[in-house]
């Protein structure tokens, strides 16, 4: 059986990360594809009580221990759901993985990134997306996207130099890794980048 | 100013090491030390949501997804409890550390007790007890003692073999580390276990 394409979405808050990655999973759903769509953190029965902790604005939790956090629901979810829908074949949806933890924990608060990039390859053996999405789009406008709709959590009543560090960070780890990341500019219509997210999965279906 | 001693307590459930450890705490405050009593994992209050999900046993945790949480309850504990007591010259007695994990985690559940040992010198530069006190009896006194209590929680309702592997781990790392370890028969009367544990403390104390 063939291994499932592993499809990462990343991108500062407001950038439509979360709208582009279920549209791309209700495409591929309609066109037949075995597909699922998922998310970090807090997408199994232990992530969701490690989400509830990391996002709790109220209880004081140290970088170093935020990012074990992280990383505890991230072996959770590859284990449980991500390697097995791999797998058997799926293409499976991320919302936000590795990198969302290198920008978030490393470039914005400061953690080592080689430390990041260590434990990803002692604990998870450097296990990284086929494909990462990238929505990017200048801190202004994300942020107030999600002002809009009130949302409210940890990360999105950092300052606008935080968010500025993550969109930053995302664009250096893009440049690096140029042959897994598909930028997009996160301003245009919907419809338009997820026409082109579309078309760049199905080319990569169709290539295997 | 000083910096103060830090002394953990390990063996296996229904050692005493919690008994043993507060009474040690009860001694060295009654002589006038500057003294603190903590325990892993849950002593901070990010711990004890961490805590709550670690000891369920309901909720379904991978190896891997534990141990990380075990180190993101030691990250936080560390930052905010153990250092700043020992900078101010406090005496920390700890109810369980690192040597809990690479028993429990590594010896006892099968993870590479060189990863265990690499996160730790990566994470926390290798960190470690000044005293740590191995109460140590068999499996069987240990968990008859528990069962008298009606303690259940994950780790209670491990099999023997589990518990032999952790006591056996314990013993292991206390001939590997006999300049730190203080090991002692966990079936002696407790006046007696506790009377050897503060005379050996409080010969560290005066050596400083």
């Amino acid at each position: 059986m063939a291994k499932g394409i592993f499809i990462t979405f990343e991108g500062i808050e407001g950038s439509g990360k979360t709208t582009q990655g279920k549209l791309l999973f209700e495409s591929l759903k309609k066109q037949g594809y075995d597909v699922v769509y998922t998310y970090e953190p807090g997408d199994t029965e232990a992530g969701k009580h490690i989400r509830e902790l990391l996002l709790n604005s109220e209880i004081k939790i140290t970088p170093l221990c935020e990012l074990l956090l992280y990383f505890a629901d991230r072996a959770q979810h590859i284990e449980e759901k991500i390697k097995p829908y791999l797998e058997v074949g799926f293409t499976v949806i991320c919302d936000r993985f590795t990198d969302s933890t290198i920008v978030y924990q490393g470039y914005a608060r400061g953690i080592s990134i080689d430390l990041i990039q260590n434990l990803n390859r002692e604990l998870f053996n450097d296990f990284m997306p086929d494909l990462t999405v990238l929505l990017d789009c200048p801190v202004e406008i994300g942020l107030g996207r999600n002002r809009k709709i009130n949302k409210k959590d940890k990360f999105e009543i950092e300052n606008f130099s935080f968010h500025e560090k993550v969109r930053n960070g995302y664009l250096e780890l893009a440049k690096r890794s140029q042959e897994r990341f598909f930028v997009l500019d996160a301003t245009e219509p919907t419809e338009i980048v997820a026409e082109k997210i579309y078309k760049k999965v199905i080319s990569i279906i169709e290539s295997l």
